[in-house]
């Protein structure tokens, strides 16, 4: 039960910890909650920390904590030091942090804590993309696309506005306070002018990512004065713009130039060529579509995926939603073994 | 609640009544069940008929029935001369048959018994196939489809075997079970040699309806001996199928033609240019897409729906399944206004 609503806290602070994974922690003693923590920003103090530190008194408690407490010095002290210092009788975990070198539990063990490993399920699907990003040094990617029922993302002419309805519109934006960055290409900019934020749900502005190949993109007005980031990659520098230089437009090298840029949650709004790029060159962790209950036909033009051979692609479903008369259905790719340890 | 157990033999019993409804009936006294029918085959009792005859004495009883009863010698004698003979004392019925002239309420009424009309959503929206039907001398379709979320029913070299799983499949041999017949085009019965029939749910055949505007059509074996009813549609006769010859290929046609040979529930399974063809020109009801959790990509081969040019069809969700990683998707046109009458 501690573990579940450490996760809540997890839940709440996705999409504002940088290139860290967001980690909740509760520490418990006599049946009482004496400390909650969470990771709130990268090069801030870890969950377990925050947790010990509102404790006050935490001896011979019991810490709860989604995520393996880290044994080294990164920005901040390793949290067993902290642990051990404030004299918690016993840690209970849910995943194992592969990206560390696992020596915390031996060092807990070794000042007599009771170290516990109790996996769950949902919580190790979480960390995938923490884990994913970590090890492939790029960011976890997830393709949202809106689309028709026959793969469609606009009509021939390109008209796409209110494909789908007003739930699932703010559904988007929900996704989007997950992610650290936007991206779309240079012609869905310029003709839809997205302004690609959270509004609906906070005022955590994700970064909005412009590909250009050629270089040239318009930017619009009301991005100048934005206080939303904005990256343009492209082979040029952009007056108005932060640019990431590069004549190298494969997907795994812009994903790369992102995560030096600090971008660890990437979404990837469109267009066509785009998407199918992507995922083509296999550059995603999880797709989210969005079904409109409607069709429109018509050519190859706008429709999500195109390519010059069909090859097929096998995915997992993970989850289903309805938004009215929309359907959001999510997948991820078939399992890797990155860190099915257990 | 018994108009909802009338519902429950409809719903049994749908799919075997050919150009006729499904009707469930049942007969209350005293607060005990004392009658139970259905329509069961077009030809054959009323549901009406079938409940008295189990009553045996039904005098001041209570009738339920799904649909308004009927009022007019057809192949059987009229279910209110029945209800009359039998001293029935109340009548409930859920949906009004517009199809009726309406005078089997008055008569009922004259001969002193209660009629009460009910009405009852998920009814109404049943008994819709019928009335389209009726009204328009076409059967009800049902577009049935197995795609890729991407659009493709296969691949660009044609190939789809198991796009979809195993319980998919299965669903769909129920979905067959509620048609009275499946049609599919030409090249789509000799490359994929379909059975179109509903073994894994039941005996019940549905006829095998092969468009072919060139009038070839190479029979398989399999079909020749088989007991499903098999009609080719074409321009001229093809010795081992009935034949409706016609040189007109139009969905609307087409449809008139089997309405004509007794066909009232049309099921359409492909390939992509059929159900391009039956979309566009709008001759449909239902459709029901089954997502298999994979992409293919490539050009516009087989992808289910495409045109000369994108117009846009609005839809209606009306039910979600989950069948593992697939996921089967309702969808109906736009409501008409045909038989809403409450």
């Amino acid at each position: 039960m501690y573990i579940e609503q450490a996760f809540e806290l997890v839940k709440m602070t996705t999409g504002q910890t940088g290139r860290n994974p967001a980690v909740g922690c509760i520490i418990v003693k006599e049946g009482v909650i004496i400390g909650i923590g969470a990771h709130l920003k990268e090069g801030t103090a870890h969950a377990e920390v925050q947790a010990i530190r509102m404790a006050g008194d935490a001896r011979d408690a019991t810490l709860y904590c989604t995520l393996e407490p880290c044994n080294h010095r990164g920005k901040t002290p390793p949290c067993t030091e902290a642990i051990i210092a404030a004299g918690i009788k016993k840690v209970v975990f849910a995943e194992r942090d592969t990206s560390l070198d696992n020596t915390g539990i031996r060092h807990m063990e070794a000042h007599g804590i009771t170290v516990e490993h109790r996996p769950n399920e949902i919580i190790s699907r979480y960390y995938e993309a923490f884990f994913i990003s970590k090890e492939t040094n790029r960011p976890f990617v997830t393709l949202k696309l809106a689309t028709t029922l026959d793969g469609k993302l606009a009509d021939d002419a390109g008209n796409s506005k209110w494909l789908t309805g007003e739930a699932s519109r703010r559904d988007v934006h929900a996704l989007r306070h997950r992610h650290d960055a936007v991206l779309v290409g240079r012609s869905t900019y310029e003709v839809d002018h997205p302004k690609l934020d959270a509004r609906h749900v906070s005022d955590k502005i994700p970064a909005k990512v412009i590909v250009t190949q050629s270089g040239d993109v318009e930017i619009h007005n009301q991005d100048i004065d934005s206080a939303q980031r904005l990256i343009v990659i492209g082979p040029k520098p952009v007056e108005q713009a932060e640019t990431i230089v590069t004549d190298d437009f494969r997907p795994a090298r812009i994903l790369e130039l992102l995560f030096q840029a600090g971008i660890s949650r990437l979404m990837i709004e469109g267009g066509s060529r785009v998407l199918s790029e992507f995922i083509e060159q296999d550059c995603f962790d999880e797709i989210v579509i969005y079904y409109a209950p409607k069709l429109l036909g018509g050519t190859l033009n706008n429709r999500f995926y195109h390519t010059l051979e069909s090859r097929m692609i096998d995915l997992e479903l993970t989850d289903v939603a309805r938004f009215d008369d929309d359907i959001r259905l999510t997948y991820r790719k078939g399992q890797t073994d990155v860190h099915r340890t257990h």
